[in-house]
């Protein structure tokens, strides 16, 4: 049996533990102020050409999304997202729980387009009963998004300027970033979200690591006192160099974006093989997430093999369902799945 | 010209002008805990056949409504809302401020149906990642809606036993109230509200008074210590018995209902002489707000002879505009009106 | 029987309630933006010789503070008080309810130094794990306080200018501000108080109100989208031309403070003839709050011949009362009162 | 050098460590749904003896004690806590954050009595005022104190009495738990625990792990869907196995308390060698927090050989410092420490 439920299966690479092992014993203080997240946050600096970000080390999404979004915004803010952003469904209403309502705008395949935006601030402007509603006060995006698309460079250089024309700071939900960054056709790198977003993040917990999302803030300040929010927020680590070890491992020497590619190159050759049997792709994908429509035989063929995550049931009968490859996955276990298809 | 743009521009009933004047400087202690309010409560409480409900006394609607819904939700749960519900557009994020989320279903004319409601929370239920969501913990409808229409006592009845049986409490806003029980065609009660609603109140502020809403609880102590959660939203009126004296007027020898019909009687005779001239009914409510869609000539010609509220512009160029008759609209008011169309 | 319980027992000024007659069946826009509200604002920017000055009218006192301070305050900030403060003790935890810790800093007659303030920054700055405690945002007085005693301009200066110095804003809760502007010995104005404070209220409910409290912003856009929050808080009143009408009145032909005098003058006739015989008092105040410390004998006594409030148990075995005066406090009342003691 | 700055200063234990290892490419379910998260909560149940307990597994401390009082408490109450609780003081506001006060008691060398927390609620329930105030809805105690100090099993049986009846929650945070159970002359087993509280939690960041806290609450189902308000707060992780993993180890043979001795016995070691050398004890404690108070030269004399803690500057000019010991701590640390004294 095999298993492609997620992309959160396995432990942590196995650098990373080596690193764990090797710095067990040594004395550090604690809170993220120790050399080794020093050392981290200069590799993310340099990796994103930009020298003066801020690099917070948060422990999951969620959190993270949760405190960026509450330390930016002031009460009468809510947050624009795709309707099916994580914020939007998946986070058990943490964004609400902060005091913050999440504005939805229809989503395409999980993007949200600039003129989306656009329109919809432009009519909300446009209300007579404006200053009774939610003032859009952010936009928040998911890059890969929960449909395992990702935004081209011209979309996120229009989306930043969206932005820009009506003062509000854009927010890159980066979990899986790195399946985003090393996608098929991919346009977008760290210094482009480092020059386009006011605050993005590099998840970890995704992409190699046991836990942890390195936030990043371009222009150091934007957000005053963001440590004492993250402690407030419950969000900072009191042994905070395991955050520090794993994401200096992984930008060390590109490791981020190679066990990422690893991820693309797996779930390309699975997607091609379930193609050439004849599986209908729901939606194409250029990441490590693969949607595919299923019809009852099919699915029931495909349970006895693998495990996988069921998103949907569609009208004609088929279930949508889900396949996530990872940093992780073997060639030996695709080639396994592919003869038994 | 005339005004027509809402239900809550003038003062407040001549009768409860005169009681204020009566009572103005008699001493009385604070916070509702007096004699009037006392009164007050009493008749609220035969008028709705529900004589060990609680009662208690609001300023206004949003107030009311953040105040009850964050007394009775715990952290994990949301309210159901029409999508066009005033709490999920327009109270400016009040309900999330308080940790809650909205969740909103598509309404139909304003309102929702027992069904909807049904499989919104069996379709949550089944959701593989349920706990991860928001709990739908309360059901919020707004009677009449904010589109001028009300339920009728079935439908009432149908959304109180979904509600049963997922064990969520009914709450309904009846910041209008006075329209909706007034409606022709009406045939729900107060006393029906009692029995099938778990909170609902009575708004004052749209129907005589100068500003006040009566939450009744049927069932006492279903909020425990809903007193103090009053004080601390900042919705407690120190000079209690003002809210006292409004609602004790209102409550005697029918006025409430009297006045509300006076606003409905109003609204049937523009409605027909607007119909007779030829303006499109856009949605049709037996309230006293009436929806029409007019031409850009018409909304020209209405514009020279009267205010009132636009709604929408529709995408064959037409625009929606409400207009809004209340207790103290002036049969001669409606007759000056008429005639100039 | 007298009663002296409190100073918001009456209802409102009579020529509030000719006015509220006079314009009662006029129509006008809602929420505070009609010609009378204005007008009042108006009014009060002159008396504060504060051109620029924001004005806006919310309903009651722990609204006005839970507020305003949640519309200044960041997420990592809270508000210093008296330990005695309002918001300290009696608002049910308005404030935490909006996310805000209150740093309570112990009271001198219920007065703050300018001295304990800085030395309360001061160590918190200096504190090693200063960046894992709520930061000091703000500083919260009220004047008069609830003990009845007043600033001084050179205190009010002080504390200006600490707050200035570690750039926070300094708010004033003027629940009785009238009281503290005409009481004994008093030197602080209203225009000093717009010179000195960055916000501040002007109380309403217990200085000839029926409710109401006049937030004044003297440097205009301090707070930005105030009118939103006001209206997600729930304290934006529909009818906001009620509110508009009484702070009109007030400050027309100075009735504000010629009012307030009168709960002086009373007030102090009332001390006199207290001490006169015999009756100990416990904290001396200028304003229309009296405070006593009485015997069992005495409290009897007095418990037959008037209400009050009953404040604290003393371990010598008597018991502090308050008795207060309000703008409607009648000469022959006092008479009464003094003629049975 | 030497490092006694606090208890977080390693990694993790040996054993966790080769656990991860040995687990890390298996492929598991997220979120605490897997097989070892199973293990480690029935190991827990066990030592706790009892088989209903719900047992969650937190990441840190501060997002603990907030998740848990926020998921308890109902608007209107606050958590009574010392005013040296970490609660009060040290948690950036965490609970203020989500809404409730912290309602601070005066401490007794970290500890407060049930005599305290009656008083403070008999107080309470008596004052004429009290529905104006923050109902005290939860009791919260830390178990070693912040001071290194410890409760008798006398005195948590008196608070779980206390507690009952008043019939609110006794909570209690085992940050350093372990410490706790092995310090000298402890009467308090974790039975004792699950017996007397409603809710308590057993640390694992400062007790052998890297991170993480196991929340248990003995009587399952006392919070409807924690599991979500876990969500919410942010408090979920993702790789949920690595938690499990690490309590596993944890509670398999007797480990967590065998290596919290360790932190004891070099605690006693480290104390009774300083009182030796003449330093003065400033609170005498039984677990592995030593507290001294310094004078200049002994403070500089101990800067030049080791790092710690300084806690509070004393009127006669002594500085309170901070030695704290670990499980990782060893015996020839302390013997090279002693013998530099």
């Amino acid at each position: 049996m095999q298993h492609f439920d997620n992309d959160y299966m396995e432990g942590m690479h196995p650098l990373i533990l080596e690193r764990l092992a090797a710095t067990n014993m040594q004395k550090s203080v604690g809170y993220g102020c120790d050399e080794i997240c020093e050392s981290a946050r200069n590799r993310i600096r340099e990796a994103c050409d930009a020298p003066n970000a801020e690099v917070h080390f948060l422990v999951g999404g969620t959190q993270t999304n949760a405190t960026v979004i509450r330390a930016m915004l002031r009460p009468y803010e809510g947050v624009i997202a795709a309707d099916t952003g994580h914020i939007a469904l998946h986070e058990a209403g943490a964004i609400e729980a902060s005091g913050h309502k999440v504005l939805p705008i229809p989503h395409c395949n999980g993007k949200i387009s600039a003129d989306a935006v656009d329109n919809y601030i432009a009519a909300f402007r446009n209300d007579e009963a404006w200053d009774h509603m939610v003032w859009p006060g952010m936009v928040y995006i998911s890059h890969p998004t929960e449909y395992g698309t990702i935004y081209t460079l011209a979309e996120l250089e229009a989306l930043s300027a969206v932005c820009h024309k009506w003062e509000i700071p854009l927010f890159v939900d980066g979990a899986r970033l790195g399946y985003g960054l090393a996608a098929e056709g991919a346009d977008i790198t760290l210094r482009d979200l480092a020059r386009l977003c006011d605050v993005f993040y590099i998840g970890g917990t995704k992409v190699g690591a046991m836990f942890g999302e390195a936030v990043v803030i371009p222009k150091a300040g934007l957000i005053p006192h963001f440590f004492t929010t993250i402690k407030q927020s419950g969000a900072l680590l009191a042994k905070g160099r395991m955050l520090g070890i794993q994401f200096d491992v992984l930008f060390t020497d590109g490791l981020y974006l190679r066990i990422a590619q690893n991820a693309i190159d797996q779930a390309i050759r699975l997607r091609e093989a379930m193609i050439k049997r004849g599986y209908e792709v729901f939606i194409p994908t250029p990441t490590n997430q693969l949607f595919f429509a299923l019809t009852a035989e099919e699915l029931e063929h495909l349970r006895a093999i693998t495990t996988f995550s069921e998103w949907e049931h569609l009208p004609n009968g088929k279930t949508v369902i889900r396949l996530a490859t990872s940093w992780a996955t073997r060639s030996e276990d695709i080639d396994f799945l592919i003869a038994q298809l």
